[in-house]
Parts: structure tokens; sequence; C-alpha cells
């Protein structure tokens, strides 16, 4: 299984911003009810955005989506400040992917609580020696990001660790990077691989052509999950047909099937 | 560059063996000008369909096309028939793309015409042990190619080696096999790589959508050139995309050049 979680409702989007200020449910249940269908196992939540509320904004997301989609839908709860955090594990009747754990200072109370929970918890390759530039610094920080986790007593399955893609844009050398990145952490390393997968385009015409040829590539390298929008057909698509054609999906099943349900809408 | 040939004038389609039987120029102009100015470098010419007039009936078409582009045009004689070879070699203005040799019997004439060409060989990897199935299938069949292309005198840097893509619906692992042969091929062998890239998908439903997915990742296995429908737009698009994420494409600038030229129009 290709893990995704479905990046929609997220604070720093404008919208949602407004959602949430103005606690207008309907967009909210719309956007996780969406993400659902279209495939993704994880509905990510940043209310980050409005500071001062944080806990608030997020605990009334929380009870939004719960009520939305029930409560076991598993939900991420996307912030950097350990008692946001807190309060969303507190909130959320399922167990929630924690997003993000890192090797910043200061990041110890967060991976102290990621140990305590039982879900998955993405862990960024950053952070020790600020962002990484080559594969070798996301192999660096991902060895050192394990030895907090060893320590803290959280086991190495339950990671996702975020390759950390910027924009080739930024420099031509960027996409490969994370390629090799992911290619010899599942190798050198053998803990689970994942990207936000649509920063590769920042600042790019025709993103989604960009990101889909990308996670295209990413998953032939071995890449096990992404936050991305799986509202978008054909993000969904490219995860469908990169399995497909790397003999993950037995007798094409879930490709095959993928195809019949466009056609049938 | 990334090494295309246009494939649509093929005689094994229907309306291109009705149009050979019937002389009927306007399909063939037509179809040769899309893929030029698609971005094809090389236009294919198949007229093996009906065998008794295929040497008529490929001089025709190389006048046809040479007529509608121009006697610099780039062709690709498309026969496995070495008299046809000949008269296609003679009848071309600029010397053309021999496509193709292989391991297999018989093949001492092709490989000899090969060798006194100028242009560019496309050699197929089987042959020797009738279809490849694995990757080192592959590169056994690359390897007695290439020592038979030496004994003949036709450099190395000429040849273009077809890995044989094989549909992922008859067998799950047909897409990884030859996605290790290519990075194999480049990295042990040091010879260009080339697919005929629909081959992939035969059988399977939404086929451009596999066919551009694995053309991602067969640039970034280190493809060098395809053999591809290239006035299918979501083609050229995964070529120009995956390009400019391998960062092979400066400052991405053949990727916005293409985006904007499609918003243009």
């Amino acid at each position: 299984m290709f893990f995704i979680i479905g990046e929609l409702i997220n604070s720093t989007r404008g919208e949602i911003a407004k959602a949430i200020a103005e606690k207008d449910k309907a967009l909210i249940r719309r956007l996780a009810r969406a993400q659902s269908e279209a495939g993704a196992h994880v509905i990510d939540l940043n209310a980050g955005q409005s500071m001062e509320n944080e806990v608030s904004d997020l605990q009334w997301l929380i009870g939004v989506v719960e009520d939305e989609l029930g409560k076991d839908v598993r939900l991420a709860i996307d912030t950097s400040n350990p008692d946001a955090m807190e309060a969303g594990l507190k909130a959320c009747s399922t167990p929630p992917v924690i997003n993000s754990i890192s090797n910043e200072k200061g990041n110890a109370g967060l991976i102290k609580l990621a140990a305590e929970s039982g879900a998955e918890v993405i862990g960024l390759a950053m952070g020790e020696h600020g962002m990484p530039k080559t594969a070798e610094d996301r192999l660096e920080e991902t060895r050192a990001l394990l030895e907090k986790c060893d320590h803290a007593g959280l086991a190495a399955e339950r990671l996702y660790v975020d390759m950390i893609c910027m924009s080739v844009g930024s420099g031509p050398e960027q996409g490969t990077q994370v390629l090799q990145a992911i290619w010899r952490t599942k190798r050198e390393l053998g803990v689970k691989t994942f990207v936000a997968a649509s920063n590769i385009s920042f600042g790019l015409p025709n993103r989604c052509l960009l990101n889909r040829t990308f996670l295209a590539m990413l998953i032939e390298a071995g890449l096990d999950g992404a936050i991305m929008d799986p509202t978008d057909k054909r993000m969904m698509n490219a995860t469908y047909a990169s399995r497909a054609l790397l003999g993950l999906d037995n007798y094409c099943m879930q490709y095959i099937k993928a195809q019949k349900a466009k056609r049938g809408k």
C-alpha cells in the first residue's frame, strides 16, 4: 500500500483559514469527505496559521471531521507546536499520525509525544544541520533522527521519513538528490520514506504535470507514501499506474478497477 | 537531447496500409508534418505489411515525406527485410536511421548495411536466445550485439539498443526488468538505450496513462530515446517534465517553453 495523506485542510490555504476563523463547517466537511472518497488513508489537519488560537482551532477541526467521517477516521495532526500536538492527540478518537518531528532543537517534547502515541509518525530529514542539500545530507539527518527516536523508545517501524523536496526551479539537482536519498534510505537504513510531493514544482508552470511525473520517479525509487491532493485524479492515477508498472499491484487489479470506476462516472 | 522517433507511419496500422495501397499522399503528408512539428527528430517509415510490394511502397513513402518536409528530413527505415533496407537507404536523400538490427540469425546482411550507412542504428536486445525475460537476458543480448557490430565495423556510438518492452499485463516483472536493464546497460556497457514505449501497456485500459508514467521512470533510469507518438502531447509533456525534474533541462527552459507554447494555442 502506498500511504497517502490528504493535504487540503491546511490553514496556510486562504479558504481554510477563513473557514476556521468563521467556524464554517461546510467546506471542512466537504474537503474531508472528498479526500477520503478519493483514496486518502489519512486526513491532514493544520490550524497553525492563527497562532494564538491553534489549540482550539485544531480541536474544532478534529470535531468537524470526526462528525463527518466517523470516529475511526485517521487524522494527521500537522503542527510544530508541542501544546497543539498534545491537545490534538487527546482530542482524536483514533490515534492520529504525528506530522511532524525533526532534528531541530526543541523537538524533544514532540518526539516524546510521538513515542507515547500509537500511530504513524512523519519525521523530517532536517534540522541537525539546517535544510539538507544532497542525498548524503538527507541520510545523515535520517540517521540522527533514527537515533533520537530509538532513544525515546519510538520504533522505526512507525516512522515515515520525509525526504524534504525543494523546487527543481531553485536548483537542477533537487530532484535527483531526493530520488537518490530515497533509494539509499530504503537500502541502507531500511526505514520508510515519504515526501510532500508538490514542493518539487514550486514557482514553475503546470505544476501538476511536474508533480505527477516526479511521483512516478519517486515510487520507482521506493517511496512509501506522500502528502498530496488526492482529489486531483491525475495524481492518484500516477500512483495507480506506477504501482502497476512496478509489479506492486497484483494482476494490475487496483489499476484496472480505478480506470473502470472513472469510466463509470 | 532525448531522441524521439515518430511511430505513426506504420503499415501495421489499418489507415496507413490503406493509404499506401491507394497511394493516398494526404494522410502520409499530414502525419509526417504533425510528428515533425510535435518534436520528433526522426520519422519512422514502415511499409512491411504488404510483403510483396514492400520495396516500392517504401520508396513511395520516402518520396512523399521528403516532398512534404524537405530532403534533409531524418527518416527511419523500419524493416527486417535486407532488400527493403538497401532500397530504402538508397532512396533517402539524408542517411536514415536503420530500424532495426538484432542478434537473430540472418541479420548479418542488415548489420553490414548498418555499418556502411552513416546514421543511427536501432539494435534490438533479442535474438541470440529468443526474447529476453530478465534484465540479465537483455544485457547478454546487448553484449552479443555489440560484439557483432564491432566485428562489422559499426561503431557503438551510433547504436541505440532497444531494451524490448513487453506488457506489464503479461507479467508483473516486465516493467522492473526493463528499468533495471536500462540502468545496468548505461553503467556496465556504456551504450545508448531505447524502447518502444507503448508496448508496456498492451491489453490494459487507459494505455497512455501507463505509457507516460513508464516514460518518466525510463528516463529516470537513463533512457536515451524512444519510438512513440509525438503528437500525443501527454507523452511529449512527460519527456519535458522528466528532463526538467532530473536536471537535464538547463533552468527548466525547454519545459517552460513547451508549457508556454501550449497556453498560447
